[in-house]
Order: structure tokens, then C-alpha cells, then sequence
């Protein structure tokens, strides 16, 4: 994808904010998950595929990636993060202690288990991460193109993350 | 949920495939991730946490389900596979051999991992398998409702699965 197409998606997302978010937007769900791309970034069903996963972490969208990898081959991927995520409020200490105390016998399970939270709530470091991982995971093309992204949930407006 | 908003649910679905589906739709991208569930069901911004993984598998949606368990507490999960998804083509076989060639060296890290694909094209047995891991689980209440639809993307109907 051209750096053509980013500014287009960009521009689209801006006409979704102001059409969308004259007023602040409900926060009853208060997870990635309440996101939908489709509509900030103006495509259409089957245009692009989507994951979401909580945080919008690539390593847990990993699986997702090498499918679409082996299924299509990948160009470009767009990592988004968002404020006031849910995962800049967890840790991954006090989610693994939530489960362990409601099931002791799969405390082994938990430890093995990465939540991947987004710690002191820095939105750039986690956006960061995630593009590095993908950069330098050898499943995929060197020529892979990533980008990243942080949705601001107050304005509907989406800032690139260098 | 109650069973009346589940049925509101399939109401609006049918209302978007009588919308959307006069036309049958672009098959460009392959992926589970091309459903739009807010579309579908015609549910709004925020209303209800969404996640999208390759072949929409339960075992995959394990971390975001138990970061939402963690934030929220789940009441209801309702699990869509879809006909012509890019995981009744692929095995699970057939992706490790693939990245095995590209990356030899992370043989041992494929080996390990489970690509869930559908196997034998059969999404009647794929949903069932996940609403069992699911209300099998020991991380989510006895009373957690686990709902199974197959998503037709020929006429944009969907179907339960019972």
C-alpha cells in the first residue's frame, strides 16, 4: 500500500470524526474491541481484513497474521491502538491473580500466558512494540510495510506513530 | 442476553442481508476477518466488544476473552464461523509446511502452535467445538450463555447452530 493510500485512509478517518464525534462517544464497552475500522477508515466489507484482538497486540494477532500470510500474502499492516483502552488499565500480575484465584489448578496455565498489557498507559511505546515485532519476525517479507497508529477516543481522530 | 434480544439480533441480520446481499458480495478477501458484525447485527459503536480472528476460533479469542472476563465479567458470547471462510481451505499441515521452508530454524515454534482450521469444510462441528471449549472452560461462570451461528456470505443470512 503507497503512503497515497495511508493519507487517503487518514483523510477518511477525518471525515468520520467529524461526522461521528460531535459529542464525546458512549463508554459502556471499554475494550479495543469497540472499534470498527471499516467505518473511521471509509472501506467497504471484504476490502480489507480486520483482527481485533484485545490492546490490539500483534502478538496475540499473530496467528491471524500467518494465515493471512499463507492464505493471501502480506503487503502492509496497520496496527491500531487506542486511548482509554482497557489494557492501559490492567496489568498482566492482576489479571493472572483475577484467574488464579477462581481456578488454582490452572495457575500453571496463567503463567504461561502472555496478557500483553499496555503498561504505564504510554499508547506510542506499545504501538512501538508491535510494529517492531512484526518487522523483524522472519515469517514474514522484509518488504513488509507496517504501520502504526493511535485512535484518539474523544476526538475519532487517528495519529500516525513514527 | 436473553433469547428475545439474540432473536432482535437475527432480525436486524436480516434486515442488513435483505439491504446488503441483493448482489452477491465480493469474495476479494478471504478471511473471517471480513465480516462486520456491527453491520450485520446492527449494533453501534461501543454496544458490544467484538473480536476478529482468522476462522473466528474460540481457542485464538482465549486472551481477549479473558481480558474481558477480567474488565467486565462475560455474560453472553455469541461465536460466528462463516461459509467460504479461508479456513476451510487451509490445514493446519499445510501452514506449518509453509513456514517451515520460509523459516526452517522455527520449526519447533510451528510445531507448537495450532491453526485451528476447519476441518472437512464442516462449520456446524467447528462451532460446536468452540461453544464446548468455551463452556467447558474453568475461566468463565457456569452461567455464561455460549450462542453459535454459521454466516452465510452468499445471501448475508445467519443460522444458529444448536
Amino acid at each position: 500500500m503507497s503512503s497515497d493510500k495511508i493519507q487517503d485512509l487518514i483523510s477518511k478517518s477525518i471525515a468520520y470524526a467529524s461526522d461521528n464525534y460531535g459529542a464525546p462517544p458512549d463508554f459502556n464497552v471499554l475494550l479495543n474491541p469497540r472499534l470498527i475500522p471499516e467505518q473511521y477508515f471509509g472501506f467497504s466489507r471484504g476490502e480489507m481484513p480486520v483482527i481485533r484482538v484485545a490492546g490490539g497486540r500483534a502478538q496475540d494477532a499473530l496467528r491471524s497474521l500467518l494465515v493471512l500470510e499463507a492464505a493471501l500474502g502480506l503487503g502492509q499492516i496497520i496496527i491500531v491502538h487506542h486511548t482509554d483502552c482497557g489494557m492501559m488499565h490492567l496489568t498482566d500480575a492482576g489479571i493472572k491473580a483475577f484467574f488464579k484465584e477462581k481456578c488454582p489448578h490452572k495457575s500453571a496455565d496463567l503463567d504461561a500466558m502472555d496478557f500483553d498489557a499496555i503498561v504505564d498507559g504510554d499508547l506510542q511505546k506499545s504501538v512501538r512494540t508491535d510494529i517492531g515485532l512484526l518487522k523483524e519476525s522472519p515469517y514474514f517479507s522484509k518488504d513488509l510495510v507496517v504501520t502504526g497508529m493511535i485512535f484518539d477516543m474523544n476526538t475519532g481522530k487517528v495519529q500516525m506513530v513514527n
